[in-house]
């Protein structure tokens, strides 16, 4: 069964490669993905698959049934570009100036779209029920996954598969990690007051720039006192603005910055000791503060037993030459929350270009080894597939 | 084969614990574990097991021989005490004053020279050879293994085993890590040399307090700022010294300290980096400084495919009842060199104690669980045993 | 001889208003006081006394040569004006937008005028030869003393006695200081280059924010520890900036600040120390770094004879009812070059208006109260004079 | 009048010397001069001078009545000795180990005795009242005078007198300031109570260690940013103690320092600014914190307007060779107290010895030039007598 899905997925690899090139050139920003939206909402209605649209905004759910009694899996791919001018000199270039699929999300979505077409075709045979989840709006916080899930993406969902082709690793690597695997990404914003003078006067004024180093110095205590050495977190501030005459002593400081976290109460921690170095900083200095604290998507945190199965999954493609611990990534993904309402798991896929030159993730000369697309899919197809007979035990659980 | 093998373990167990409490009565400090020496060699000597004595110092080497060809399996435990008052209330408390098997070590030697009977009696079924490291040491640095290595105790060995009951965790529970699992436990002084003066005067000072201070705060940023945030490290002064009268600026200050690291270049980048922040540092405040920074044991990092091995040998045990992985441990093991030498895996065996209390390992009314005993020998038995007819592969390793 | 000269002071004080409230409307830019130096030499022709214009710059400089033989002594009066919004509602209001006399110099020029006319009129009785020495560009580094000097405005002086009119002291107070009055004012400039990079991978970045903040608080040893407590000095940083999105990590920090000093050894020391500091953080933190060092005008230093003389000479005005000593000034000002090159002392004249409300120098409702002009020129008259006459031993000097 | 005494004085140099010399072999710790006491009672005694004993201790205050009517001049000499070993080699070294007249005190003892003998065989001829106050404990917080005080030596005392022999300057210098002069001295103690733990585990910690180095960093900030810049203070931290195994966390730091001011409420500041940084610091550290602030002697602030009479007086003695302003010493005196009571001033006489090497206050081989015994008598004879007939008017007075 698997391998005649497989072979249908190699066979409709130039249809996936159109796909994702006409999305290459007309990209859109995300909460603006209309066209997007209507492109891949036609391609479920041409296949007479039952689609929804405008699901928590752009978004799109697509269902498959199969024709025997089974277990729902949703599998998802995002699909908005970002501000980012294309500098590839390729055919397929975007067309639309300043903006560009810079992470490949072209190629989620074409993959997503020709494995929903080799299901549906194959459905009379296949037990269980498929939702094919197209996601506008990962880019940008607070993304669309928030609220397609509000608006029941998820509804009787028993399992979720996500993954992300990965321009850094080369094609044939599947990276699965169990637990956190991408981290929180959050932003504070400490607006310092202190009180201005004359630069000569020190002791008419309350130094904001002094009170500022000295937070700055504490906040890095945090990191390398407070956290547990074997978690991982990182506070960063991006920005320290004080701008004033040679002579003058500053009034107001104004610190952005940003805080990396792999589980919740890490996260929530941190954000407290934050404050609380602020409070005590401005306390010894006789300065005020503002803080606010602005959380960005939470840690996509893996569930152990949907990683494993996902794992022998991946090990049963041809194609998957590699199967690896991922490291912990500092970037964020929206996928998160989907892991917070069900089980399972999020995954890299190898897809670096074998041209000389490789670009990361949201570089203007970004761009995938489309060859990816098929592992994708097959891996994704494996997983959907196998989920409907599966009968895991892990090593995490109890053995006797 | 196996079965027959745990079966004896079993029926052996009355002896395990007498040997264990014998030890637990009779423990020596590192370095001086004469008379425990001579009990191991003698338990072998009355077997009519090879036994070679006063390897590296006090360790013992027995070789049990299969009359089978195979492998050569190492499995290694340590046998010295610590220099801890005994304030439990057992029979078999520590007869020695001031000195306490407060880790376990009397029950990894109970296990390993049990164990060694069991497969001595089996040998005309067995195949391969089985080396017993008993090492001698393993609590006080430079440790016994670089010795006993040094004395040629791995030689002709293939693979290596050890694993250290954990009093922390239920009896039943195995944990593995691949990769680094224990911590690399390094020490450090910083003397910084300022010039002293009258509490009044301290524009003709260097004041050593103040550079100290500064030093503090800069060494934060190696955890904070320099560290990859998913590294785990920890650089902690634990003592900061400079005793004067109240009305003095201080000549000199002294820091120690401990480092913990995970891998060996992250180690070394932080001995580096801690004396670039304290040139700058006295660079900046005039002062001059003496550092050292010696290395303890390094860390313990597992193979990856002898501890994918070691699960699935683990899982085979009924006694197990959870496989799961450990958390990094920032506590040193001289196991670590065993590993930089040959393949092999070190992990934990559940131990904690069936008491309303129990204690933390080095605690004085640290104590086992002595069925775990059991556990553990039959552990080590079906790695030694199954490493003969392994075939491994791993998800690590490349597929096709 | 005096007491004619006081009462000839009084006389003109009309015309003392009428010059001021005159410039006071026609205010000028430092360097571009082309009118102002035109006016006051045209003052100088009308009255026969030999002037010369273009004096290293716009300056002016008159001398009127009193019948008897003495001394060469120099009275020094600055016109230039600032670049602040008059918003006083009073009729002799600045006409220039943007630009007026905030700090008093009109009053100067006029009371040094009036001054040379009651002199002029009695050279016939004088001694000596009375230099007016009116300057350009005080306000606006390098300033017009050091040019006018260069320009042989001292040529033959044997002493200089300058004053300023001094808004925040009653009309009445006479301000003296030996030794220090007004600070050196300098300006520095430190740019910190680290390596920027994305706000959740510190470890592939030199954080020159974190480096900037260490320097901050690394800066205040400068005079909390190195600079002699008895000894005045001012390191401030007024503008610290580092401007970036919140997700990355800051490659460069600008920092520019103050520093006020009283002796020109403290001065260099600070100077260097700033960069010890600077030198020793970035040699910690990995970062390099750009040093700007301006220095402003030294110090006032007056001269102890002179200022002791001058007290003795204010003690003599009746409209003086309190002289005391000046507290250390942090402001600058460019009599400090005269001083290099000549004897003398400069002091305060009380000027507060004795209206309601009363404005510090430099503020856009600064005004003086103008009768504090006939005390000007009085004491200034009973300096030049008596200064013929003076046979000065002080307590400085030796007595014996 | 005056040059009689002085030609007095002169003969009587033998005396002086003898009983300095005598009080140098009989050095006594402060509070346990009873014999020094008592030989100075005697000296009185025989003398038939009207003498009390016991004085706040052991405090002696003799008086001598002139004749004629005028004011009550108090002049005060402290005669305590130090904790220090003689290392002089002279005939006059200290009899008593481990203690020595290493500040002078001897010097002032003679100096005032033989002034009073002086004095009282002129008091046929003299105005007013003189009050021999013989000061015991000065070197020893909380020192004699305020106990004398207490006990009465000012009462009716119209002014005091005290100078200090001062063995960095030559002899025949006399060094005056106006307000303050000397320190006030404080003690202060910081406990910083964290949560100790091990090295490796700092998450689980509350690091004393860091939070004391960041507090040191801060209380910089005290002197660099908060006292007003030309007003003087040092705030040093001379003990910083948290001793701990190399891989521990502190669990607490100990901090002892000192603070100098020159005026009350500086001083009153910068103790609860100390108290407000380690509040903010250990609120931003989790720690809580001790703190004790001793005061010791307030600063010695010299009345204006006896002191420029001090000035005139000196003026008038011929051997006095040169009168300066001194610099402001950090050290402290408790003859502060008698000038928070009553007006006067305390000054520095000249006492540097001839010889090749010279010796500072407190040190084993200090010395003074004993010549100088006879410019400070005659000083404050000059002082005691002109009192009588002054009208004094200071420019620090309103002169109209």
């Amino acid at each position: 069964m698997q391998d005649q899905l497989f072979t249908k997925i190699e066979t409709l690899f130039p249809e996936m490669v159109e796909i994702r090139r006409f999305m290459h050139q007309h990209p859109e920003l995300s909460f603006q993905e209309k066209d997007t939206a209507r492109y891949i909402a036609e391609f479920y209605e041409k296949l007479g698959v039952e689609v929804r649209t405008n699901v928590g905004g752009n978004g799109v759910v697509a269902k498959i049934y199969g024709a025997k009694p089974g277990k729902t899996v949703a599998l998802r791919a995002d699909f908005d570009g970002l501000p980012i001018q294309d500098e590839k000199d390729v055919p397929y270039k975007s067309l639309v100036p300043g903006v560009m699929h810079a992470c490949g999300h072209d190629g989620h979505t074409a993959t997503l779209l020709v494995l929903a077409k080799v299901l549906h075709e194959a459905k009379d045979n296949l037990h269980g029920t498929y939702v094919m989840i197209h996601q506008h709006a990962e880019e940008y916080a607070p993304g669309g996954a928030i609220s397609m899930i509000e608006d029941g993406c998820l509804e009787g969902v028993d399992v979720i598969f996500g993954t992300h082709l990965w321009a850094t690793e080369p094609t044939g690597t599947v990276q699965y990690r169990i637990g956190p695997i991408m981290a929180a990404a959050d932003r504070f914003e400490i607006a310092i007051q202190g009180k201005g003078g004359h630069g000569a006067q020190p002791h008419k004024t309350k130094d904001a720039i002094v009170a500022g180093a000295q937070l700055i110095s504490s906040l890095q205590q945090i990191v390398s006192r407070r956290v547990d050495p074997v978690d991982s977190a990182v506070v960063s501030v991006g920005s320290f603005v004080a701008e004033n005459a040679f002579n003058v002593i500053a009034d107001k400081a104004k610190l952005i910055g940003t805080v990396r976290t792999f589980n919740e109460s890490t996260r929530d921690f941190i954000a407290a000791e934050i404050e609380k170095i602020v409070e005590g900083t401005c306390l010894a200095t006789d300065c005020t503060y503002q803080y606010l604290y602005e959380k960005g998507y939470p840690a996509v945190v893996n569930h152990a037993a949907e990683t494993e199965f996902l794992i022998e999954c991946a090990s049963k493609v041809m194609d998957v030459t590699k199967i690896e611990e991922s490291p912990l990534q500092m970037g964020g993904e929206d996928f998160a929350y989907y892991l917070q309402h069900v089980k399972g798991t999020f995954f890299f896929t190898g897809a670096k270009p074998k041209t000389a030159e490789s670009y990361p993730h949201h570089h203007p000369r970004f761009d995938i080894d489309e060859k990816a697309m098929i592992i994708a899919a097959k891996t994704l197809c494996s997983a959907a597939l196998n989920y409907q007979t599966k009968e895991q035990h892990t090593r995490q659980e109890t053995l006797a």
